[in-house]
């Protein structure tokens, strides 16, 4: 197995945002030549596959900038700095929809962008909801519209491309297996 | 169903580099009031997920600058401008690991990461893998190890934290429900 590792000649920080910041580095690759590598540093994030006792998925309708449209996820939301993932997944779960969960199980997490950024998303299944009465607000430049849907008509989003990134993919497939399991 | 828009105000490019490039947005919220979005834009990318006549799993080892490690991925790499996504999975899935592929079906594309970048990752079905003799080089700072896995190899590598990138957790999970549906 050869050696793939790039060594970092220079990093610079050319910008500092309040989500991401964007480093440029000089790289010696591996046979010794050097190239430039873009970098985006990100606080990383969880998202939440939250499942109603009569069995709907909650999704989130937001309006994505980068997108310039709104598209139907799973509950989502960056970490605060030194954030347990499970505690910041309870948060954005209640603040996004109104709702508690008694079960909080991490399924997965995956880097989302490995070639230009180092953001991670942590996937937890939560069960067992309640809508709280007074529910923790949105952040201040945060709208979201509620649904709440059955699996089927998830992939029937995801063929309207409603529903149409990665985390929220990847948590109606993990639904589809347990379904196919379920039923062998 | 409320009204979910963000009107651009002002759009400043403060960086382009050759993959990414940063866009610092001034934007009107539903509400009224005014917020700021840092956007990556992207060319977008393909994966393959391709299997070789014997059940395994073509993967590349890669070191990843952002992740300062390598991961086991699935073949991928960015659209060039205008470049068809079909023909781009080919060529990269030959670039990458020395096979063409006799059929090539869309699986799904997703956006990687919604919040803050608009990279579209297609996601391919390669089959009928035959290994040419003089396959097409690399990019030039590109080094990768081969590894061909079958799927419980995968999981394993998953469950080790070799595999950590959405693309490829969503690769594996759908292989993982092929083989439940047909195994009902």
């Amino acid at each position: 197995m050869s050696k793939l590792e790039e060594k970092t000649l220079h990093s610079e920080e050319i910008f500092t945002g309040k989500v991401i910041s964007l480093h440029l580095q000089d790289v010696e690759l591996p046979n010794g030549k050097q190239s430039k590598r873009e970098i985006i540093k990100h606080p990383g994030a969880v998202a939440i596959l939250a499942i109603t006792d009569d069995n709907k998925i909650v999704m989130v309708e937001q309006y994505r900038k980068a997108l310039e449209r709104t598209i139907v996820e799973i509950p989502a939301g960056k970490l605060e700095k030194g954030e347990e993932p499970a505690l910041c997944a309870r948060r954005e779960l209640e603040e996004e929809t109104g709702y508690e969960c008694e079960t909080l199980e991490l399924l997965t997490s995956f880097y989302t962008s490995p070639g230009f950024a180092d953001e991670i998303v942590h996937v937890f299944l939560a069960k067992g909801l309640t809508k709280k009465e007074n529910a923790a607000a949105l952040d201040e430049d945060e709208f979201v519209n509620l649904e709440e849907l059955t699996l089927k008509d998830a992939i029937q989003y995801i063929k309207e491309q409603k529903i149409y990134d990665a985390k929220t993919a990847y948590a109606v497939q993990y639904l589809q297996l347990q379904e196919a399991i379920g039923q062998k």
